[in-house]
């Protein structure tokens, strides 16, 4: 049985989600496909969190150069968030010579280039499944769509924060600031909510899925983006009177000449559409192929033990399928 | 640029799309994903047949042996239809060392053993995205869902024909009877309905999808079927009353004790699930996965067009992926 060496970048929740999950799907996804997954190194620099995580004191690294040396190693695991150094130690783990597979939106979308680059010139997978959607296999599906369709339009609802919120609005005739406690209360919005209710988060990943779309880097910064916090309950009266309700979409359309345009905006979306019964806190994207026209994948996807899971599912695909697996970009 | 051989074996509608898409899709798979795929040799007893998909009379051959001689063959695409020869061309071309792609429901369910074994011995991929949900990439996301997710729920709305006529029956209050010329009418039910309405196709589908769930073959005759010709229009009625509708239901369910509960009938979907929302003539699946919570995939997919275009991926993620795409079966 061939063994697979991972490095894991950063001890957060899903850090440590990840490294629990190689432990106990260990038997799992070698009965499933023949590949055992082993920690072989961690980087992580705050002692606590490296303790807290209970994990053999010998892997555990506070620089990336001790990684990059580790025996056996194949495919490093970036869960470091936030913009750096996840986007350069990227790259610096293509350079050399391992796949990497990351939940960092915000990263990848503002480095979406270099980083894809970096993969295809190491002849490396970027694998980034758990940087949409959570732990719903969504990009899967989407890649093969892309792979053999020409897709004009996406939509999607992929922050489940603010879906969360919209859905209680609507389901408990809530204000939208009772809603927001509510989620921070759950635990589904942050003590600073602003990354989600202002579709920061959003923005993000409908950069990276642009970004396979269209085959250029769609930065989140060329997004038009409306967050939450002015959706009212009289919007959502409004709405339901209209025979739909309110979400936050993520839309991306490509005109003929090849055009891209992109928001993250609260849209009416009527009731017989699917993306209207997408609840609580809940993913879905739409895309529409001119051969399979419109799909939906919709599913919760949020949380440390989805997540993990999906970046598994991302370890062994980078190790079939390798740089093969990296979306074609640029295209042409 | 790789080449890639490719046969087709039939052509019938799916068989000639799938011809036509090689042609009209050639150069955008090459961009996307560095393969070249061309048609090679091409299986058709019928003249006729063969004359109307306008091919290279030299390609098309009248036997296997000769399909199989052909240089430069990497991939062959079953698209016969019925349970034989079908099953056992399959299992011949695996032998020969050709990966095979099938959109064949009835003679994958029931002989899945023999084609992934012989697939499995002969290390060569074994693809069947058509076979269920036509062209919307279904099982792309649940193999990776199955991967690292133990799945112990799986319904499915996986005929198009009957959720026709179910949401015919409940948009506009047709009788079953109306609703079923009207799906004839328009193509999406055949002359004789039987294999649509009293769930055989359903049946297929399903025996598929257990089989990858748990790991042994599950023959469609396993599975307890009941059609939807008996649901009248009161029974709509009563559901709408009830708050939600009848769509005809593909069902496994796995019990602690490892026991599998298998069902095709028609059942009482709440508003408040996604699955009540998918109407016309549109499949869903909704999987349940211990890490990755409910998952729902839905599309379209029926016709030629997007089965072709399912296939070509297919014949990619073949190349790309080898054996390794292969359920992993038996499990153990």
């Amino acid at each position: 049985m061939q063994r697979v060496g991972v490095a894991i970048l950063g001890l957060g929740t899903i850090g440590s989600a990840v490294a629990q999950a190689l432990a106990v799907q260990h038997d799992l996804i070698a009965e499933r496909t023949g590949l055992q997954l082993v920690l072989r190194a961690v980087f992580e620099r705050s002692a606590e969190r490296a303790t807290r995580a209970d994990l053999d004191p010998d892997i555990i690294a506070t620089d990336l150069a001790t990684v990059l040396t580790e025996d056996g190693l194949d495919v490093v695991v970036e869960v470091l968030g936030r913009e750096q150094p996840a986007a350069d130690y990227m790259v610096r783990c293509l350079d050399a010579g391992f796949h990497v597979v990351t939940a960092n939106k915000e990263a990848l979308s503002k480095h979406f280039t270099e980083i894809v680059t970096a993969a295809t010139n190491a002849e490396r997978a970027i694998m980034f499944e758990a940087s949409v959607g959570g732990g719903v296999p969504l990009l899967v599906s989407y890649r093969q769509i892309l792979a053999t369709n020409r897709v004009t339009r996406l939509r999607g609802i992929v922050n489940g924060t603010t879906n969360y919120i919209l859905s209680q609005m609507a389901s408990a005739g809530t204000s939208y600031t009772d809603a927001l406690a509510e989620a921070q209360r759950l635990g589904y919005a942050e003590p600073d909510p602003t990354g989600d209710v202002e579709g920061f988060d959003a923005a993000y990943k409908l950069a990276i899925l642009a970004s396979m779309l269209s085959g250029r880097h769609v930065h989140p910064d060329e997004i038009q983006r409306t967050g939450i916090s002015g959706v009212t309950s009289q919007d959502i009266d409004g709405a339901r009177h209209r025979g739909g309700v309110i979400k936050l979409i993520a839309r991306a359309e490509l005109d003929d000449g090849g055009a891209l345009a992109l928001s993250v905006a609260p849209e009416f979306v009527p009731n017989d559409e699917l993306l209207a019964h997408v609840h609580a806190n809940y993913n879905a994207i739409e895309v529409v192929g001119d051969r399979v026209g419109p799909v939906v994948l919709s599913g919760q996807g949020a949380g440390p033990l989805p997540t993990a899971s999906v970046i598994l599912s991302d370890i062994v695909e980078a190790v079939r399928t390798g740089v093969a697996a990296n979306p074609a970009f640029p295209h042409g």
